[in-house]
Formats: structure tokens, sequence, C-alpha cells
């Protein structure tokens, strides 16, 4: 990092040059407002010493050509949604926005595609698609807010992972500004290929650290006309989270499997004001399924019920709207609880969830802080919420430290890692060096290297060079 | 290439130690035998200096290890059924072969995955994943004789990549031993996971140039009991091709749609005494549709037999194995009819399938040999078969080359590639290298040059360095 040089006259000089003079920023509101994304903590912000805003790939690769001729360090940002420091321009230099590039370029439905540029918001995506019949499988949590670029680049995943993958299984290619400012597209809108290295997965979720992704062509699938999401309540963790690989072997192919345990029922459902079945002692588990045809929705509805009672469920409904108001106010409702919170992101084998979930639970019991659990269980992606309520700063930091040197190495043990969709960041560089095999560490840094010499693209993300 | 050393008597003992002294073959039988693989012309053969077989990742990294010492290149072999002579030595120095490391390690029915060493043959995985009432999707038409392993390193499609994709996605980890002789494990037995690059997805389908692959753990999903052949004939190609977006918007989800033009579905018919309906006219298509309960499938049957018709299909049959024979005999059947072939594995965008074939069929009646067409065609991934006959060996070649040099860039310019599972090899580095974005072609040489500094693994194919 420290071949870094400061942002100076001639740099934005440069930078007007490129992208004209109105999307160079370096007014203290400005770059005060980049500071962070969705982090709160102060102690991760950081001051970019310019924001620019091009718009199109090519004053995308002039901005990443300028860096490297200076040698300052760029951020690239989408909508700045990242919850591990991603958009964080940790070592200074320029913040890069991609929102200005925010069309919708091309929809056909009888291919089954879109193209569109970075900075379209994914929730439009979904909703285009929607309104011609068509699905867009990417579903984060955060599409209303979130754009298309950022969910590539972090390999975002969602709701909907289970039946149809994370953001890198809807991508047919990518255009991309390299780390020196080329511009090339990887990939192809083909269903299989074998020309040379699959660099389109590479970039895809590299966190913007071996490309800026500007444009990139969408797989769509044919909607399924019929849903039906069912709630199914256990009082028993093991068997609600046994479910996963019942419905997975039966091959009922779900679209979701989502698990609430039962703190987060309660916090949620007063948040929202709502009271469903067993609230005082249910775990709630929603199985979402989609049909081509209504016979075919009957059967598995029917399968469904069959096995989620066979299996141990005190109560299996039809679920309306109400159960994923509940979902999605998961988080919001322990901001009630506790204004300082801290999340986790881990991921274990679908078959380990139960387990890993009833183990660290007991674990957690040790700690001074309440653990509310979440999961996006057909996946085996667990989200642990950490309430610091009346903890001192200083208790708060060691406590979860100790947590965390405990809950890691377990992850790992169970063949897990310690982020399913939300990425490393500049958040989680310590954990992911500690317990990433070195050989396979080595293996990044020297691609990293390699690609951006001068360490130009997003540094301090991911790894420490 | 030209920094590469002789193997000598000192490079022969070090192997010895490393792998047993009856595991290093340098009599002229067995270089021989390892000249080629499934490329008959000569002209590509290149016999080895010496044949090493290891027993484990171990002995593969130490072979490494010597290679690097000596600066001898390493050319790995699994079960040499390349037809882009991906398996030959073309720089020389050691053929190393996987074939020893053919255990399965383990198969998991609850979690649905399979630990096989590299040189486990793929037909032996999917029967024993078929015994336990479950799946192992990847099936290329070679499956009987090919390893595992050759399969990752090329990510071979075949006849079910149109439901379940490409090897590539039937794969959750690979151990591989690395250019500089390393082993590491890539990827992990997990549905999701943001945890830096890609690595698993960048060395699968690298064929071989960025790391020896000598474990995988492979998915397994569960095997759908209903199953149904339905084979449509229709006397209009444009018909035929057709029905494949048709298919896929309804939802069918079919296992595959294999595509046979007329000559083949006669030339093979007359190779297997088989005669099916619409021998003279017809173009036949088989479509796989598979479910987990039987009005489901009887549901898609009706739907399947409607959209032919509407379609222009002259007569739907359910299919049985005589269909299925005649597809597989295929390429025999033209070595009755001429003794040399040549064969080609281009891909484009499915909806293009259809002008493609009608386009190249064209053209290739400008040529002096004929063209017979197959198609896996729900992937969009055509197979051209050209019979030499009896043009003589310079003409032959020329107008096989001409003919190249009007249907690639045609190929290019529908979004198409090359090749869409044989791999690029050897023997089509030139077309890769002339109809490559450049940038893309440089950021894998610059991959390929950080990772394996002295060029070691399986040099001479997809690029020249």
């Amino acid at each position: 990092m420290s071949n870094y040089q400061a942002v100076n006259e001639e740099v934005l000089m440069a930078l007007r040059t490129a992208v004209g003079e109105e999307h160079v920023f370096c007014d203290a509101e400005k770059l005060n407002q980049y500071k962070t994304d969705e982090e709160t903590d102060v102690r991760f912000h950081h001051l970019p010493e310019v924001v620019v805003a091009p718009a199109n790939a090519k004053e995308v690769a002039a901005v990443v050509k300028i860096a490297n001729q200076f040698l300052v360090p760029i951020t690239p940002r989408s909508a700045g949604t990242s919850v591990s420091c991603g958009a964080i321009a940790v070592c200074g230099g320029i913040v890069l926005l991609l929102e200005r590039m925010n069309k919708i370029i091309e929809l056909n439905e009888d291919a089954m595609y879109m193209v569109v540029e970075a900075g379209v918001r994914t929730a439009e995506i979904q909703e285009l698609a929607n309104s011609k019949g068509l699905l867009y499988a990417g579903d984060p949590c955060s599409s209303d807010s979130c754009l298309i670029g950022g969910n590539i680049a972090t390999n975002a995943g969602g709701n909907k992972a289970v039946r149809y993958g994370t953001t890198r299984n809807q991508v047919y290619e990518i255009e991309v500004v390299t780390p020196t400012g080329e511009i090339t597209t990887l990939g192809a809108r083909l269903n299989k290929k074998t020309t040379g290295y699959c660099l389109e997965q590479l970039v895809i979720g590299s966190e913007g650290t071996l490309g800026i992704i500007t444009k990139a062509t969408l797989k769509l699938l044919p909607l399924a006309p019929y849903k039906l999401d069912i709630l199914a309540i256990f009082t028993d963790l093991d068997q609600a989270i046994g479910i996963v690989p019942v419905l997975v072997k039966a091959g009922l192919n779900p679209t979701s499997v989502e698990f609430m345990a039962n703190e987060f029922v309660r916090s949620a459902s007063d948040y929202c004001q709502l009271r469903l079945p067993h609230y005082e002692d249910g775990h709630y588990v929603i199985i979402t399924v989609e049909t081509f045809n209504e016979d075919e929705l009957e059967v598995k509805m029917e399968q469904l019920d069959e096995l989620c009672n066979a299996n141990g469920a005190t109560d299996v409904l039809e679920a309306d709207e109400r159960v994923w108001k509940i979902r999605r106010n998961c988080l919001e409702s322990t901001r009630v609880l506790s204004l300082i919170n801290s999340s986790d992101d881990l991921v274990v084998p679908v078959e380990k969830i139960a387990y890993t979930i009833e183990h660290l639970t007991k674990v957690a019991q040790g700690y001074p802080f309440k653990m509310f659990t979440l999961a996006h269980a057909g996946d085996g992606n667990l989200h642990f919420t950490m309430l610091k309520g009346d903890l001192s700063d200083a208790q708060w930091e060691s406590e979860l430290e100790r947590f965390h040197a405990e809950a890691y190495p377990f992850i790992y043990s169970m063949g897990g890692r310690i982020s399913g969709e939300h990425g490393i960041g500049a958040k989680k560089i310590g954990p992911m060096e500690k317990y990433t095999d070195p050989v396979e560490m080595q293996m990044m840094k020297t691609i990293k290297q390699a690609l951006d010499p001068n360490n130009i693209l997003n540094p301090g993300k991911i790894f420490n060079l």
C-alpha cells in the first residue's frame, strides 16, 4: 500500500478530463457521504480523496488508466449495501460510482436474457422480467436497493439460491474493465463452452479486486405460474432443520427454505404486530414451491404436508404474506432490542446445519450477549445476530472476538466457510487469512498481483498483499 | 518452450525415487503407446520421453517438483479420450498417468456426494450412484471409457447438460497439485460461498494447464424414478430445431434434447440395421423427460406431444432403446462411408442453432466433402462430421481449412465459440488465438505465467506462450 500517491491537482485534472468536471467530487460533504457502506462502526470508516461517476465502460477504463499512471487506488462502489466493508476506500484514493450506468440495454423474451449496465437496481431487473412472464433468479434480500454490479462482484445469494444458485449462476457474460484499464467481455451467452479459462467465474465474486464489471448479460428463466408458501412449525430445533435434506432427497426442488429460530419469531412478530401460531415456542420454516402446472403443485403440496408431519412438524399451514413480512423484519426487529448488533454469515454443508446451530447456540450461552438465529436453511447458510445490549464497547468487542475464535474454527471443522453470501470485504480479512489454506491463499495473491501489478483495484479487500 | 531440458538419467533417477521404479517407463513400446490420444492423424502425434504413473497426490506433487527442478514439461493424461490432442505431449517430456488413482473414497447417500480419485471411470461413478437411487449428472458420450479427472479438466459435456449443466456444475471441490508442486483443495462441499476467488472454476476446464486434479468431491442428485423418451420426427429442419426454445419456455426441463439430421439417421440406421419411421426424410429429435412422480410424467408427456405436433412434427413416438442405439452409433456409421473424417464441436446460443445449421449446411455444399450434422440441441452444441471420402490428403486438408475459415468467423458472429465440450487442446490453438478477444487471451496467459512460471503443466495447449 505504501507506494500509493496522494490525489493531487494533476490527478483531479486528468479525472475531470476523463469523466467531465461535473462528475468529479472532492467537497467534504460528498467525501463524507462515501466514507462507509452499511457499516455503522466508525472504526471501519475511511474517507476517499475523490469520488468519480463515469458514464460508461470507456470512462471507467480511462479512470483506471489514470489511477495506474498516478498510483492511486480505486474502490468501485455499486449501491453500497455491503455489510463487510466491501465498498469502503480503506486505502483512500478514488471511490468510483457505477450508479450512472443504469440502463437496461436489451430484454430478449424469446432467447430469455437481459443485458444491463452495472448500475441497474436488482429489483428493476426482477420486475421487468416478471412483467414478461420471466424470472431473474438472483434475489438478494437487499434487492430493492442493491445494484446488479455489486451482486455480481460479491456473488450475492438470497432467498432463492437453494433452487437457482447464487448470482454467479445467473450470469452469461460480463463486460469488465481490467485492473490495467482494458475493456473486455468474459463469458458468453452459451449453455456450454470449453474455450480456455473460465475467467468470468474468476471475476464474479472477486469483490472488485480483479476487474470492474460494467455490463452483464443475465440469464432469464420461465416464470413458474403456480406457487405455494408453506409454513411448517416445529418446537424441536433438530426436527425443524432436519426437514431440509428430506425435501432435497424427495426431489421437491423448493425455491426457498427459510428458517427462523423462535427468538426471531418472537422479536419479529412483535415488531410487525403479528401473531401466527406457536409464537411462544415455534421455530418457523418457510418452504416455497413453484410449478408449471396446477396438478403438479397439488401433488407437491400433499407431499410437503406429509413429509413435514412425518418429520415432527407441530403445525403445517399454507402461509401468506404475513410470514414473509415477519421474515423480512427479523434484523430490524433486533434493533429495537439493541441498537448495536453484529451479524455472521456462516455456511456449512446442508446436513450439518442442525448440529451447527445447536452447538453454536450452546457455545453462545457462555457469552454475555444474546444470539438470534436465521438461516437460508436450504443452502446451509446461517446468519447469527449477536445483540450488544448494555455491554460496554470494550467488553462487547472482546467477547465477540472470543466467540469468533471459538465459532470460526468449528465452522471450518464442519467443512464450512465464514462467508456464504456477504463476502470478505475489509472486515473479515483477519479470519480469511487465518483459516484459508495457505496454498489456496497464495494462488489468489499470485493471480491478483499478476493481473493488477500496481494493486489499484479495491486494495485491502479479501486479503492484504 | 525453448528452455526445456531433455529427460536424462538424473531426471529418471529422481522420478524412480518419487513413484517407484516399476512405475517409470521409457521403453519404446510404452512411449509409442502414449504418443497420441484419440487423434488418428499422425502429424499431431508426439512421443513422450518418459511415462510415469504416480499412486497419489503426494507422488504427483513430487513429480511436478522434479519437473520444475529439471525444466521438463508434464502432460497429464486421464483416459486419453481427447479429440483435441489434449493428452499429447507436444513438447515431449513426461506423460503423467492418473489411472492408478482409481479409488472411490466415499459415497454419502444422505448428504448426496461422492469423493473419488481422478482415475475413476465416469461410468463407474454413474453406476454406483444409480445403485443407491442417486444420479451423477455428468454424462459425456465417452463415459464408458473416460476418467473423471479428464472430465473435470476439460469441463466435459454430454447428453444431460441441457438439464444439469456440464461437468463444472457437478463438482463441489477438487484436490489439485499446482504447477509448482503444492497440494491444495479448491472449492468446498457447500451450496454457496463468497470467500475469495472461485479458483475451482478457474482450474476446472483449464485442460491440465493450471493444476493436476487428483481428487474430487462430486455432487449427486436424487434419481428421478420416472422417465420417458420421445422421438419427434420432422421433415423440416427449421421446425425440428425450432422445438428447442419451445420446450425450454414451457418449463419442461428436459434431460436431453438430441438432434440427428437425416443423413445421420440414414447412415446410423443402416449401420445398426434398424428401421424407424421416416428413415428416408426425417430429422430425429430425441427428447428425454424425467420426473419424481407418475402423474407429473403423464402431464409432461401430453404437453410434449401437443407442443411437438403444434410445431410441425410429422410423427411423435414413444422412443425405446433402438433410437439411442442409432444415436450412439452415428460417428461409427460414418467410418463405414469414409475412413477418415473430421469433427467440429461448435456452440451457439440455443435460438441460433437452426439458422447456424442451415447456413453452414449451405456453405458446406460448396465443398467437395459430405457433411453430416448432430447436435446436443438443447445446449446449442453442434457436431459436424466432414467425410474425407476419396479426396487426396492435400485436397482434404486445404478444403477443410478453407471451410473452417468460413465457418469459424460465422460462429463467432453468432456469439458462438469453437468448442462446446471437447476443449482446445493442441489441435485448435490456431483458431483459438485468432478469434479470442486479445484482452481475454492476455488475461489467460498472464494467469498461466504467474501460476506456472516454468510453463511445466501441459504446455502447447489452449494457447502458445
